[in-house]
């Protein structure tokens, strides 16, 4: 069986934001096993999971991946949506669209330091749309 | 309910490669909601999703993401299969070989700029094996 | 249907390692067709595929993916845990926590040359757990 839920998740600043509750907060009861798939429509953001405890990993994410992959690369052609365009496309890709997290005993079987994560990639805040799906 | 197809790609050259309606083409109807997961049996070759409007999009990530993970690295000694195999090994595990994405209303819930890219990480050309499961 | 299993992987050192026949180990019989998603409840360490022949691979995975994300990076704020807690932060996400692959005619739809593989990203060797979760 499937069930699916439609949400808009309100613009957050560039960063790395813990998101767990809000997802929970849009989904129906959970069965008692099963999967649930997050997909975001968007190709500057994507989707992770990390560290749900101290918010310095949030942070060094950004600071290090923003070093690895900058803006305004100067061998970039696709500049026209700015200098954060391209780098966030990048970004999106190696991050990913998705997570597949399993459900046990009507709950998402994270491990006890694993949250949801929204990865937003561009400077200008955006509401993000998600499909949640649930598998049981 | 589970669906499966197994098909090929004709050889596409190094770089990445818009496929969203040759996927399209090789699936059976698409169910009212559910799940289509792809799955590419290769370890030098990905799947990801990004912009399917400007291809300067597609130059870019094959420009950054060559400099990033270069052919050639003087630490590589996995050296056998040529200069571009072990960084496609890297890359094919960073962009990840599968994509999990929602199906609503018989149609794929992509957002309006998301397309399926092949990401060919091989300078000769290669077939390349999907299987595609349909969960619904 | 779903099924599911929870199982513990005993240490491994830091590096990539190929687990598919200790996974495959710990399943029940696989269905004519379905998909197996895996998942790694922990946010230093990751599951990825790639090639299940020539070791050399994954020593290079290692070599090369430390060099990109090096411990003890000077930026790095969440430096607590040790030197090669961050930057095993930084790779979980980016090789991901789960994977999804296709079963057909009772088998994991793998390519010739593809094999599961744990990356263990931090240098004290720790106990991993994974659920599998079936569907067909």
């Amino acid at each position: 069986m499937v069930t699916q839920a439609t949400f808009e998740l309100a613009p957050y600043q560039r960063g790395y934001h813990l998101i767990t509750d809000k997802v929970m907060a849009q989904l129906p009861s959970l069965p008692e096993h099963g999967l649930l798939n997050l997909f975001i429509q968007h190709t500057s953001a994507a989707l992770t999971i990390n560290e749900n405890a101290d918010p310095s990993v949030r942070t060094d994410l950004k600071t290090f991946v923003d070093k690895l992959i900058p803006d305004n690369d100067p061998h970039f052609t696709h500049t026209i949506e700015g200098p954060d365009d391209m780098s966030a496309h990048i970004k999106s890709s190696l991050f990913g669209p998705s997570l597949t997290i399993p459900i046990i005993q009507h709950k998402l079987a994270l491990g006890t330091w694993q949250g949801i994560f929204l990865c937003e990639f561009r400077n200008g805040g955006l509401k993000r749309k998600i499909v949640a799906t649930i598998f049981h």
